[in-house]
């Protein structure tokens, strides 16, 4: 009996897995914010370099991971499946519960992943400097990593809240050569006009998207890139799920349940597009996105256009959203926060192809502290909630006398989170359930916005 | 070329090595500190189980690792060796670097390699409670990990300094369930006396061993553990080097140069023993231990009698030492910071069986921070002392253009340690070497203890 299941170097992805060749029906068009026309590569121009706007665009099944990236993956991957063997004993469960371990990657979590690639396209591009924005610091991390790896300067913003609140992602920036600023800055237009009504502004995701934007327009040589949400993200993250195929035939198993905890959504399709594409070609699997019960953007949220940013700058994605100007209550797993969707995700939810559940925060934690004591990893807060689920389908296998096989993906370790852990066992933390009435002023904003055709 | 080298999980070792079995001249015996005469089993009764005292004392070559044992160390190991292709190249060095990664270990370091067995002979010998002192934290926590495994309570007396400098390391504790104590505390006899004096005492690693002591004799089942220097411990660490042959061997190499930093010993001895076997054999390898500048006990100690802790309670131990008073200058490595030695490792070093060199803490940084943005994971502040010898070494394998293989112990991630990196980089941090002078003031303690046969 494996603990842990171990793939070949050999035997690492050579290609992404685009399930836009896949879909029963075809994505509503993404559209400029100004003109309300479909966006076109040149729109995306000023931001990225051509082979991610290729990649954003494409309609291959199948895209080459280029050799150099494919070298930088192996300091880390194939990524270990683990089996949970010490959970499943404590729970007395006959569900045979496995995770893909993207916590072992330098910077903790699975964005790296696309934080890799991202650095490479742009540096064969020429880019000297990418920017981007960050709010707990897991991407903001990520790309400062690959981009020391590829020797491109990082420029990034974060919500000046978290860079108060959380200072080791911030040093852990700067120990791989990047330059992190607190959001809003007084390096842009957009930072500086805010400090000047509010000079005590605590930031936001939303405001440090708009900074990160502005300095990559404004800086010669500079590119944005983006953690989660767009399709090239999600593409480069699937390299989860085809490693988690092959592991799993190696020990002769198939999940009967496939599970990731989702915010911008890029964890959960990586792990989860390739089992998506053996359900369209008829296999029988129930796979859950979770998320928290205080960003209920799946369960709760309307399928529409709307927004990227707080400011309404970014293009309209076809996705589920609470509406771009929602700000959920205070939640620990900081990388669950977001108002939208990866419009792919959203898509395969109007499909029903996956389907989506919404946990409680103490619920979360007490799944985090369990698996801490059984097997032995300490989680991310955004992971607990895929545990949470992980444990509630292996006691409902129980209930049922079932010998299911579960397997979820494991986002990140939580090591530093531990102040949350800290909150949690003090009885600091609560329950955050959004009322009705909340949600539909939510809502409002989006009425004037146009409608995907796939509703 | 691979970049990492992993070991199935049924290459696991089933056997421990002892080096006891093999040393050219047998061991000076550990002294009782009140009769002076050599300790038997019984005067160790009241804190170790018999099975870890028979380990201690034990002449046996090999010794079987129990399968409840091998079951838990499967959570983590056989951990991967890896190769430093980036530095290799940075560096444009012909030597080739290795190095057997212990920090993937759920509490990030080595640690846990002795805190499994010793948690499991404690569980099956009947202790319900295991108390331990901690410095920095990392043995506090593995020992928090593995008890939590096993069902046994844990109680961790903390230096008070590094309670509240480092609440990330007690919260992991806590977060496994363990009682994490700022010692000197008002629970032992110890902790209220210096209290009484004292009442904001900083605490010493010294008191904590005291008071951990203390708190396992007086109380109801409970034992005591300790994290390294002794041969039991030592013996369960020999695990990474039987590993680690067994990586080089599935890829044709085999070290010129084995490499690991020293604070109590077993993180080196744990990689180097298993070659040393070797070399006793006839292998030529050159084997170096690593120590700061700021407390070298191999390189600047006298090997002598001493006692294991400050207030002189424990047995007196064969080994290099700097006095049992002696307090190392402020450093960032909190694991190095002991004034003597595992008593294994000494004799290695005066049967020149290996060598000893010492290394300025702004090196080690600088190491730590080149590693980081060629390599990926950021090291331990202890790590980045083996980190920094291997550069040498591959730096003069560069000059002598030689094809040299080195191999070094990765003891732990830094991933707690970040405001260390942050006091370099903002050049908080400074270099430390000790006169003449001080060190024949730290060694006149020792003039009226007992000196070892073999110096």
């Amino acid at each position: 009996m494996a603990s842990k299941i171990l793939l070949p170097e050999d035997r690492i992805p050579k290609q992404w897995y685009n399930i836009v060749a896949d879909l029963p029906s075809p994505m509503d068009p993404v559209l400029h914010p100004a003109t309300g026309r479909p966006v076109g590569a040149e729109d995306l121009a000023a931001i990225f370099p051509p082979s991610l706007i290729e990649q954003e665009m494409s309609q291959k099944r199948w895209i080459d991971i280029p050799e150099p990236v494919l070298e930088k993956y192996l300091l880390w991957r194939p990524t270990p499946l683990r089996r949970a063997h010490n959970l499943e004993r404590y729970l007395g469960t006959p569900a045979r519960i496995y995770y893909k371990d993207e916590g072992v990657s330098p910077p903790g979590s699975h964005k790296p992943n696309t934080a890799i690639p991202q650095a490479y396209f742009n540096k064969i591009d020429g880019t000297k400097k990418i920017c981007t924005e960050t709010g707990a610091g897991q991407w903001g991390s990520a790309l400062a990593f690959a981009t020391s790896l590829f020797g491109i300067q990082c420029e990034v913003y974060m919500v000046r809240v978290s860079y108060n609140q959380k200072p080791y992602r911030r040093i852990m920036m700067e120990t791989w050569g990047a330059t992190c600023i607190p959001s809003p800055s007084d390096r842009t237009e957009t930072g500086r006009s805010i400090l000047s009504v509010k000079p005590d502004s605590p930031g936001s995701l939303g405001i440090a998207i708009s900074e990160a934007i502005e300095a990559a327009i404004t800086q010669e040589g500079t590119r944005y890139a983006l953690g989660s949400v767009l399709n090239h993200v999600i593409l480069h993250q699937t390299v989860i799920g085809l490693e988690a195929q092959q592991q799993m035939e190696i020990i002769g198993e198939y999940p009967d349940v496939v599970i990731g905890c989702v915010g911008g959504g890029s964890n959960f399709a990586g792990l989860a597009f390739p089992f998506v594409r053996d359900k369209i070609k008829g296999k029988d699997i129930d796979i859950i996105a979770v998320e928290p019960t205080s960003c209920p953007t799946l369960t709760k949220g309307a399928y529409t256009y709307d927004f990227g940013d707080t400011s309404g700058k970014t293009p309209l994605l076809p996705m589920h959203t609470l509406g771009h100007h929602f700000v959920p209550p205070p939640l620990h797993a900081g990388g669950l926060r977001y108002h939208g969707i990866a419009p792919l995700v959203s898509k395969l939810l109007v499909e029903n192809l996956i389907r989506a559940s919404a946990v409680q925060q103490l619920d979360t934690f007490a799944a985090g502290l369990l698996w801490a004591r059984t097997e032995g990893y300490i989680p991310a807060p955004e992971t607990t909630h895929a545990i949470a689920m992980a444990i509630e389908e292996a006691k409902k296998a129980k209930d049922e006398g079932k010998e299911k096989v579960i397997l979820f993906s494991w986002s990140g370790h939580g090591l530093l989170d531990l102040a949350a852990y800290e909150a949690y066992m003090e009885g600091k933390l609560a329950n955050y359930s959004l009322s009705v009435e909340e949600i539909q002023e939510a809502l409002k904003e989006l009425e004037h916005l146009p409608k995907p055709k796939t509703t």
